[in-house]
């Protein structure tokens, strides 16, 4: 019941959080979306900070878990699988863009904590992306060395995608930089059918 | 002197913004470092808001003109000078970002007017870069054609590039991406030295 409480408060705040930003975050809301009242958010966390903080660290990592450190942990193959993730728009709201990347250029330079604990999770990101890039090199799959160097250009790539498509260019952007990408990994270059 | 006043209005706006966020940037601020009363502000501007439109579409736009369209319109090579451009770090601002992205993280969808501006600029910075990628391809420097898709495709790389760096990469995160983004477009593919 208790760890059921905390679950709810911390859903709840990377909700209002995402929508809003860390600053536009109203802790009312977060303790009424999640049915708590404010005496047992005390009872978790020391205030509002502390909640964020908790909550996007939690479910940024648990997001890159499933969708990402899993393709590594499994059986291959390994690179058509992080590409089908992501290619799959169904997981992506290009409406509020990267929660990760909103909260960095909103945060970064303003709190040392926040700026601490993105650092962390971007860290994640990473090593979760050259995990699989390894792990496809490894198997043939992927002509580059590397792959923490590579790993840094796909998850800059994927960013740049998510803002592309947020700053007007929809779906259609997304993708492109998505399939422009595939044909970099494979190492196409010139041959590749750019059209 | 009238022109001045609105064009140090102007500067003063994007510097402030650039820092804090519209929302968290103080019009006493902006009207201190300009030096200018707020009677003369509301003689070029009806408020806040109008001089955070003007002053960041005037000055990305300029910025673009000045680093990218001056490249399309001179003579080649190109692609060397664009990444000579995008190579340059002293150009650059780590622990701020990228102005553009920043905005479009923070207000794009919280307001319309803020939401048509940052299209209209990002949809600049495109047209800039696919206008050097054009004259690039033309020229024999670039072996893919598409030159529209492929901007999306470099915008997006340095965006995420910007971002790599101020999430905890800096400007070796930077660096890194932009040098394999030179191996994609020249088309190196798997021959290219990666590491």
């Amino acid at each position: 019941m208790a760890d059921n409480t905390r679950e709810r408060l911390l859903e709840a705040a990377f909700e209002q959080i995402y929508t809003h930003g860390y600053q536009g975050a109203a802790l009312s809301e977060i303790l009424r979306n999640a049915g708590v009242h404010k005496g047992s958010l005390y009872h978790f966390f020391a205030g509002k900070k502390e909640l964020a903080l908790a909550a996007v660290s939690w479910k940024l990592n648990d997001r890159f878990a499933s969708r990402y450190r899993a393709i590594a942990q499994a059986d291959g193959p390994f690179l058509s699988r992080l590409l089908a993730v992501l290619k799959d728009t169904s997981i992506r709201d290009f409406e509020r863009g990267c929660p990760l990347a909103n909260l960095v250029q909103e945060m970064s330079n303003l709190d040392n904590d926040f700026d601490a604990m993105l650092k962390g999770v971007y860290a994640e990101f990473k090593d979760a992306i050259a995990a699989i890039l390894q792990r496809a090199s490894e198997a043939g799959e992927l002509p580059m060395q590397e792959s923490k160097r590579l790993a840094v250009f796909v998850v800059a790539a994927v960013e740049g995608a998510i803002l592309a498509a947020k700053a007007g260019g929809g779906e259609q952007d997304y993708l492109a930089v998505v399939e422009v990408l595939e044909g970099c990994l494979l190492g196409y270059g010139a041959d590749i059918n750019w059209a």
